[in-house]
């Protein structure tokens, strides 16, 4: 969570490794490192980046304690010169990252390293860490948040989420996702996420009757009261008792929710009899083992609800619970300063990378303001968007097409510099705003549940070039 | 993770119903909810109860400090009374659960709390969390164990996981459901869970060769050595060069890790070339995207690997990731300290409570030491196993067992009296032990991983009656 030291939270071998290069000299090598994903969950069209500004908390809180440092002695493997080393260790190196918030697409660098090799090796776990954590919640979120149509959609997972940070910053990246607000009292303490809640059914059963339960509730908190009504019956007893409680305290501005049985047919009768007793500002919240294809299906059915409360489906997002981005060397810097990219075959094609210390452009169309591809180019190429500009697939190098009348936008922006933070941190609901202001320059066609368009990610001739090269050196 | 205050980590709704029941004087009464599951994940026959230890830490650390009833204050909706009791909260009741690494099924209490209502209240969101995210990657370590059929996995996951403590807690759970050890270095210093590591493909793409890669590890690890074969050609360049220094280095305890490719095809391939090079004490280990379905295929097809290392999909159980464990009012004490059970119906019969303070028997058969099955009690009920017991099937109550020569078990135990911890944490080894050893007491019918023996979770008469009446007052 927030400002903890996780210097420790990193794969056994980062240290194995680091230890090697400390003693064969490497540890002095600058190295380049992209973090990217070969695939969105779910199948969508794209991901939304999210978790920079938790590891920008990490790499400041970066070093490691005389405990650390006495563990790892314990293993009887590691050079004492190295462990001195580590006692001082800091993070002196450069990050490049797409603000939190920015539209992803599979094979593209979303986050870049330039450091000694030590200290792009030691951080490997926790970027990924983070990265892909936030990332897989803010797209599931903006997932359920599309197919919710403009209802506000609440996160109200914590209780099922996979540990504490996995409640506490899941919440934090389905706010930026798209969700109004969440039940995490922390995440509303740490980040700013509007916290919200009213009562479970442990509190109906506290009191001696349904009806006592609600009219206790509503004086103590008038204002805006949401009564949870499927304790024991639903319109027989829980609606019934809501509305003659809302009547008697004459109050119109109130929610019921629902949190059992059928969703559709149970929302449409509490619609009914909320408006026969004229509470037509009564707002219906709706709950239990929600996703974007219930809440598609139970929109399609004109089911009569306001608001969504969605748990366990979002904050593990369930139906595709990893982000499977990957941190991978790109390049080595030689002793003279020249950049030599690096590249990593396999067997598995997906798997070989897009070598080189590269730099992200996403073109905008100046017309419709939708992004019309992405390029990766290498880091000192630049692109002159006053011109006609032709770029063509990497995997069908004979699709080409040429961008006129467009705007270049870099995607990397400078987030450390020598070991500085170099970038402000937005807001939690600018990260948002702009989150949403980017996803309407996607095409509805990337945005489709099924079978989405794909986006176009380009290598520009240079990266396509050097990668065929390297692939050549390295004949399979 | 270890010793933070996580007092805020709490749904919002705890505040505004403690806020009700402080000022309506509830806040008095003594109350008791249990922690049950409704479903084993992946379908399986049984759970294994885990996060008690983290759980014991938070009732420990629990208090709200100024900056947290300061933020709590902002919300304008707390009466100041309120706040000042939760500036001196502390947790003063009772818990009593399983231990760690218990074998434990659907619909009966594996944590019971007895405290004061607000108290009770406040730890619903942590308690659910730790239990429901520990035990369900307990659980799923342990399927991926029992598909290994005793050769030994490795957890793997922490760059994949949701959130730093869902990679370090879930390490942990994952050694308690058998895992041999973990990848996760900071799982390894706070809890003793063995950490490994040996090197990444970034290790081999730094050296101007793959061999010079392989022969700088050997110079400085010796003593057992594991070279990562695929970052260019596993069979035309990995294995050659690994074979190569192992021998110039004459280093017969070795492995080799796979980490791409058919793994099932290369592995035998890898044994062939090994053991064609005299290196028969050669380990292969193998990653990639494995969990218990590819592993059992594996082991069928008489693929030739020694270790597994498992990443993304034990540690977010991605076939099934959330554990649905649920924290309802069992009863509550009147005035005259009279405990009243009470219930929680619902349209969905699953959802419907098994009512009171209850203690949970386990039976086991004393010839083949096998567990027979469990059965739900009033708290002060207790079972003779010197004499036949019958039990029945609460759903179907014609269905009767008459057990005899049985010995009767008590799966709750005390963990916190008038809020003191009175449980000594056993060491995560002991944990491990006792769960291997209790799932030994299991029939493998009820192990199996398709279409599991059901094994029987009864009510007890007295049990039974109580539910009874109470479903019985509210008519549906």
């Amino acid at each position: 969570m927030k400002h903890q030291n996780m210097a420790m939270l990193c794969d056994f071998y980062e240290f194995t490794m680091s230890n090697g290069y400390f003693k064969n000299g490497f540890y002095k090598r600058t190295v380049y490192f992209d973090v990217f994903f070969r695939s969105v969950p779910d199948n969508g069209g794209f991901a939304i980046a999210a978790g920079l500004e938790q590891l920008i908390d990490y790499i400041k809180e970066l070093r490691f304690e005389d405990a650390d440092i006495d563990y790892l002695r314990s293993k009887g493997i590691f050079d004492e010169d190295f462990l001195a080393y580590l006692k001082n260790f800091r993070f002196t190196g450069d990050i490049f990252a797409v603000p939190e918030g920015t539209p992803v697409f599979p094979n593209e660098p979303i986050l870049t390293v330039r450091a000694p090799a030590i200290e792009a090796q030691l951080i490997e776990t926790f970027v990924l860490l983070t990265i892909n954590h936030q990332s897989l919640i803010a797209t599931k979120a903006n997932r359920i948040v599309r197919a919710a149509q403009g209802k506000a959609v609440l996160e109200f997972g914590s209780r099922r989420a996979q540990g504490a940070s996995g409640a506490v910053d899941g919440a934090r990246a389905a706010y930026i996702g798209g969700c109004a607000g969440t039940a995490c009292t922390l995440t509303d303490q740490l980040y700013g996420v509007p916290a919200g809640g009213t009562m479970a059914h442990a509190w109906v059963q506290m009191f001696d009757s349904e009806l006592e339960a609600f009219r206790t509730y509503c004086e103590l908190y008038p204002k805006n009261p949401t009564l949870l009504v499927d304790t024991y019956d639903t319109l027989r007893s829980g609606i019934p008792n809501a509305i003659e409680v809302f009547r008697e305290k004459n109050i119109r501005e109130c929610a019921i929710r629902l949190d059992s049985g059928d969703i559709s047919y149970l929302s449409k009768k509490a619609r009914k009899m909320l408006d026969d007793a004229g509470l037509t500002d009564c707002k219906i919240t709706v709950s239990n083992a929600l996703d974007e294809k219930l809440i598609r299906d139970l929109m399609m059915q004109g089911a009569k609800i306001d608001t969504f409360g969605v748990g366990e489906r979002l904050i593990t997002s369930s139906s595709a619970p990893v982000f499977g981005g990957v941190y991978k060397l790109v390049a080595v810097e030689k002793r003279n300063g020249e950049i030599e990219p690096k590249i990593k075959v396999s067997e598995n094609t997906a798997k070989i990378t897009n070598p080189h210390f590269k730099k992200v452009y996403r073109y905008f169309d100046n017309e419709s303001g939708k992004a019309l591809a992405d390029e990766l180019c290498v880091w000192d190429e630049t692109v002159d968007d006053t011109k006609p500009h032709t770029i063509f697939d990497p995997n069908a190098t004979w699709k080409t097409k040429t961008l006129i009348n467009f705007t270049a936008k870099e995607l990397l922006v400078p987030v450390f510099k020598n070991g500085e933070c170099v970038y402000d941190c937005p807001s939690i609901q600018e990260i948002q705003a702009y989150c949403a202001g980017q996803l309407d320059c996607l095409w509805d066609e990337v945005k489709r549940f099924e079978n989405p368009h794909n986006y176009y990610v380009d290598l520009s001739e240079q990266i396509y070039q050097i990668k065929s090269i390297l692939l050549s050196l390295h004949k399979m």
